[in-house]
């Protein structure tokens, strides 16, 4: 086996000999800085090829000071309060807000670009009936009594967020030198012929770069800050940040019409990603994109032209990138690194399109949070890996990485030797998989949203792949594919309407009802649900998930209730009596071994009729069920947090929702009868690869191909099988 | 102690001794008949009273059998049926239906009163499109593909309901003389004057009979078997089955409008009391109710002019009746008897306003199902008593009873033994509180909900009293407000906005979203939404529970959520972070010994600022709550499932909201330091009352006026206290 290449190691300073020997161990044949490290002299000694970080919007502070009319802008919405009984109402829109973030953008047309909305009933209030002071205390003359008031505002980041929280979480105001980045808008005047000169100078400063890391381009994601310094607001996906007059006025001149505040700040919902999208917002997203995949390609070629590959990191500030979007590939990025949290972020970055490579950031990042005496790096490490290499599997990043301080690391010897352990096993996976990807299983699964293709792999995700509540039950479907046998599609509900579900055998929909995930108004429509239903009926395969096609109407709640033989019961139909008809050990549910668990998802479900099979019923409500429709089928599942069982419960499901479960039994689909353990076939190299998800050794019998192997692995450990 | 009066016993032939020694023990001065047993001849030498039942609707078979036009109609939905991809769609409206109890209604102008809905779109189908066999199989002519369609049509009732339900259950079949009884509409040609001479016939055959048990009148609840003759539908406030052609064109005569089968199909949910109820379903309830009330008023006349009482059972065919309803005090009944199977549902006997007075049933019924080797009578009858005891105190029912066969109850000597205890101490309660409620807090509360005073003791009921998943989380508001020293009002959304807030210091409203309990829609009116804050505002207390004031608009879901700081969370602002100010050991939750029950009630709770202060937090959601408003407080609970501790914590609450909380701390509000115990203070009689409402043996502190008394209780036990 090759033991080098496909690693890129962060460096630092002052470490020499042991960076060195680092590096041989892991086989690194790349190196990396990161915000707060430089790079040694010796770089290019140990590796064939050096990245360096830059911030195109944030890493000049002189040029930030000197040029105050370039901050980025961001609309904001004030708290919600109510009018009194008599008399004025008086809003401080910053209330609540990091005034050394944010401040109010007064010296404007506040008429025009700020707008205040009486929540109660919905309408705008009348321009000549508030004003501001410079300070942002909004004063609304003769409120209705007791109505709700906000202002959307347009405020001045006077503070790069990522920056930011990177000062206030590494407590860098002990060290005097730092500064608190302001960010500059790329659209305002002299930015965008500055950002170019900045990129030519470093270039020729730093020749010793191979790989200029941009981390990233121009308007972070939404963060915003609340007064005690904490976070008051965090969506990955948001574009609140991107807005500028200047940038308002354009989309006018283009699309004839005239943003408002409201637009952005969205009932104070700001358009995150749960929201089902308007129009004009994805046109924003579409116009701000476009304009920046214009803007970052000038960059690019700046760096091909002197010779320099060009990453992008995906993260900070990633809006208007968007990796599935159509501009995308027009940049000539070569390559995207990004950090790999779970296996479906894994799959966010290596079936991204139109680059050379992908890299994956591995955790656990080098940094004292982790690296201290009751942290766990070898257990981060391990549970990061084995999470991520169900998806490495199936479509393979190309190169794997790490971030932080190296000098850390190094006090953790069994790290060491772990991270060594990972790197040759990744290197394994491509080499003994012959360049190639695993055989997929004959079914196309597609996933239906009000996103699509945009937020491939990017669902249910709130700040990529932290931990919510409500939604580690839907995005475990994400996650539990991102290392299954299918070749998954991301569909909007446009496109389903347009046709494409002639290219699809299952069709996945679930989520929180009223989400842009679940689809909330979009299945009024009925050319949306009676394409799913004709889809159905010709044999295709319907999964819903939580609460599917969900909005009331007509008489149901699951908009396919027809097609899945379930609903929601509302606390409407109370007085209708069900009669389940319960099927208990069902071979779907074979692999779940007690109650099957569906997270937060569900609540109450019940049968329609008799003729619905209901697999699993707790506390008077059905868990998962399986409904002939036609000739195809409609399976409802409460929810499906991502574990083993449930994994493979996906797996079995998508083979029974279209229709070909008999191969489940029959030996053709692969299949280990261990849910801790997943096979992956490569039939140009006869190989099968199988892994073990799970910390406990197994033995488990393999299924595929007609034939049966007997496997022993290792805890996390894996074989690799000539067959 | 007076150990006679105020009770009724159930008789039957053929066990004179038994019965004349039964009655003496309980002290009955009343006896009665059921539905399968006849009064023996001694019955008027047992007791100052003898009730009989009486059927005005289903007594007469020969006659409804002589009058097969006059069968009482119903509306019902076809099955939801989906329009295949090309071609007819043929739907039989009777599939899923108990052919014995209905049968279509084919024997008149279909197309005027039936109804083909396209609920996919939600417009009907036009006549010309579809057209049904004399048997009820519809062919709806070129439907949209894939759409769902139902008919909604116009049946026969052949059996009366709870005949029907008596039949099948109590296995009549076996008994061939037995006949399926048939209904027949008093609107109905011939049916009214038959009614009076049939009543006067059977007064003057039946001299002995005191009072006339009507059991009941016109119109019976809507309950619906299924093809397997088992309960499909059953809604104990259902007007579906008191419709007819008749009464449709006698109400468009008065109102104008033309009301079509969807106006009780409903989508379906056929405007079940968890429905919202709409303009023209208020307008046929009261139609209905004013016809009811007349034809009852004459009947009642009947029974008066032949110097006999008339008394109304609550039950059965009741629709119409509506003891809280404008109609009701006009008709001139004497007394109502009703089912007691909780606190709720006793105090809707006892309040009813306009008779001479009131009745309970107690459970259980002397029947086979309970009265066997593997029953309880003696458990099922200390549950329903102390449950219902707390009630009977605060507003005692005049009078109560038994039901079913003496003779099986004769065979479970340690019931008998119960039965006399339990029919002392109601006689006590009259005797000892001296005929005088006891005295309420000096805070009046109110419940608010679309349906207002006409459901007075009747929210978030399907069937009576029985048990629902769904229900019995707010089914615990009105339990325990049951047996508190309230003076409790029901208000209906338009009484809030006529002012009816003047007259409350404390305003109650909860349920589950988009019911009319929890209000939906109407919360949209900014109207309403004022008249709340107006009233906290000013120093009013505003309880919400699960979901109070819900409906998704402008930003929140809880409409009211400024008044309570909390709101819920439908995952579209997961992008917010929440910092809770959690306050524990807060007094308002004193009684609450481990984690607040909340039943299936909550969901995601958030705060929405700091100040609001999270008196419960259990799975990242805030289960109660306290926030300063102005003048006055609200208060959030989660939900409120009939307990000891939920009880005393509403008790609490409602002081609390009031700003009245010191009264609990300084002695001056009753107060007892025991859950399982309660207080009632009579200031006439200068006594109290301290019930035990558990099992178990209590000792506890009872605090009031400023003073303390210890007070030791049985099991079950109460003590009087003059002091």
């Amino acid at each position: 086996m090759a033991n080098t290449g496909r690693v890129t190691l962060p460096i630092q300073v002052g470490i020499d000999d042991e960076i060195t020997e680092l590096a041989r161990r892991l086989g690194a044949d790349a190196v990396r800085n990161s915000d707060g490290t430089e790079l040694p002299e010796i770089a290019h000694q140990l590796v064939d090829k050096v990245y360096s970080t830059y911030f195109p919007a944030r890493g000049d502070q002189d040029f930030a000071l000197a040029n105050p009319h370039t901050l980025v802008n961001q609309y904001l919405c004030s708290p919600r309060s109510t009018a009194p009984a008599t008399g004025d109402l008086v809003i401080d829109v910053m209330e609540g807000y990091f005034r050394t973030q944010f401040a109010p953008k007064t010296d404007c047309d506040v008429k025009r670009w700020w707008q205040v909305i009486d929540r109660t009933t919905g309408q705008e209030v009348a321009a000549d009936q508030w004003d501001t002071t410079p300070e942002g205390v909004v004063t609304i003359r003769n409120p209705q009594p007791f109505h709700v008031y906000t202002v959307g505002f347009l405020a001045d980041q006077l503070w790069d967020s990522t920056q930011m929280y990177n000062y206030i979480t590494n407590d860098w105001h002990l060290e005097p030198w730092r500064v608190k980045e302001r960010p500059y808008d790329v659209r305002k005047a002299g930015v965008w012929e500055y950002a170019q000169d900045a990129l030519k100078k470093w270039l020729r400063e730093n020749p010793e770069v191979d790989v200029v890391r941009f981390t990233t381009f121009f308007y972070h994601f939404t963060l915003v800050f609340n007064d005690e310094a904490k976070e008051k607001y965090v969506d990955w996906f948001g574009y609140s940040a991107s807005v500028s007059i200047e940038a308002m006025e354009a989309f006018e001149a283009e699309y004839g019409v005239a943003l408002t505040a409201e637009d952005f700040v969205d009932e104070g919902y700001y358009n995150n990603a749960f929201r089902s999208p308007s129009e004009r917002y994805l046109q924003w997203i579409d116009f701000q994109s476009r304009f920046v995949a214009e803007r970052a390609k000038g960059l690019v070629d700046i760096a091909h032209a002197e010779g320099r590959e060009a990453m992008m990191f995906l993260g900070d500030n990633w809006m208007g990138m968007e990796p599935y979007g159509k501009y995308f590939p027009r940049i000539g990025m070569d390559a995207v690194v990004g950090s790999v949290g779970s296996g479906a972020t894994c799959r966010m970055i290596s079936d991204i399109p139109g680059v050379k490579y992908t890299e994956g950031r591995f955790l656990p990042y080098f940094f004292p949070d982790v690296f201290n005496d009751e942290g766990d790096p070898v257990g981060e490490a391990n549970s990061s890996w084995l999470q991520a290499r169900r998806a490495i599997v199936r479509f393979p990043l190309d190169r794997m990485g790490y971030g932080g301080y190296p000098s850390l690391a190094l006090k953790y010897p069994a790290f060491v030797d772990r991270m060594e352990e990972i790197c040759n096993e990744f290197r394994e996976i491509h080499e003994l998989g012959g360049g190639q990807h695993p055989q997929n299983a004959p079914i196309r699964v597609a996933i239906v949203n009000a996103w699509g293709k945009l937020r491939t792999w990017q669902t249910y995700m709130v700040a990529h792949a932290l931990w919510y509540k409500q939604i580690y039950t839907y995005l475990g479907i994400v996650e539990a594919l991102s290392g299954l046998p299918f070749a998954v599609q991301f569909l909007s509900f446009d496109d389903v309407k347009a046709g494409a579900l002639a290219e699809v055998d299952v069709l996945i929909n679930g989520g929180v009802a009223g989400t842009a995930f679940s689809g909330g108004q979009a299945w009024l429509d009925a050319e949306l649900t009676t394409a799913v239903r004709a889809f159905v009926a010709r044999g295709g395969g319907f999964i819903g998930v939580g609460e599917p096609a969900a909005v009331s109407h007509g008489g149901s709640f699951i908009q396919l209730s027809d097609v899945l033989g379930v609903d929601r019961e509302q606390s409407l139909s109370l007085s209708t009596d069900r009669y389940p008809r319960i099927v208990d050990n069902h071979p779907l549910l074979a692999d779940v071994a007690g109650t099957f668990d569906i997270g937060e998802g569900g609540g109450d479900i019940v049968n329609l009729d008799r003729n619905v099979e209901v697999l699993a019923y707790v506390d008077d409500s059905v868990r998962a069920s399986l409904n002939q429709y036609g000739k195809g089928r409609g399976i409802y599942l409460g929810g499906l947090p991502y574990s083993f069982e449930n994994a493979r419960l996906l797996y079995r499901a998508i083979y029974w929702a279209a229709g070909r479960e008999e191969e489940l039994e029959n030996g053709t689909a692969w299949l280990t009868d261990d849910v801790r353990t997943e096979v992956a076939y490569y039939p140009n190299t006869s190989r099968i690869v199988v892994l073990n998800n799970s910390a406990d050794a197994v033995s488990t019998t393999v299924r595929g191909l007609g034939r049966t192997w007997q496997v022993e692995l290792a805890p996390m450990g894996y074989q690799w099988l000539d067959i």
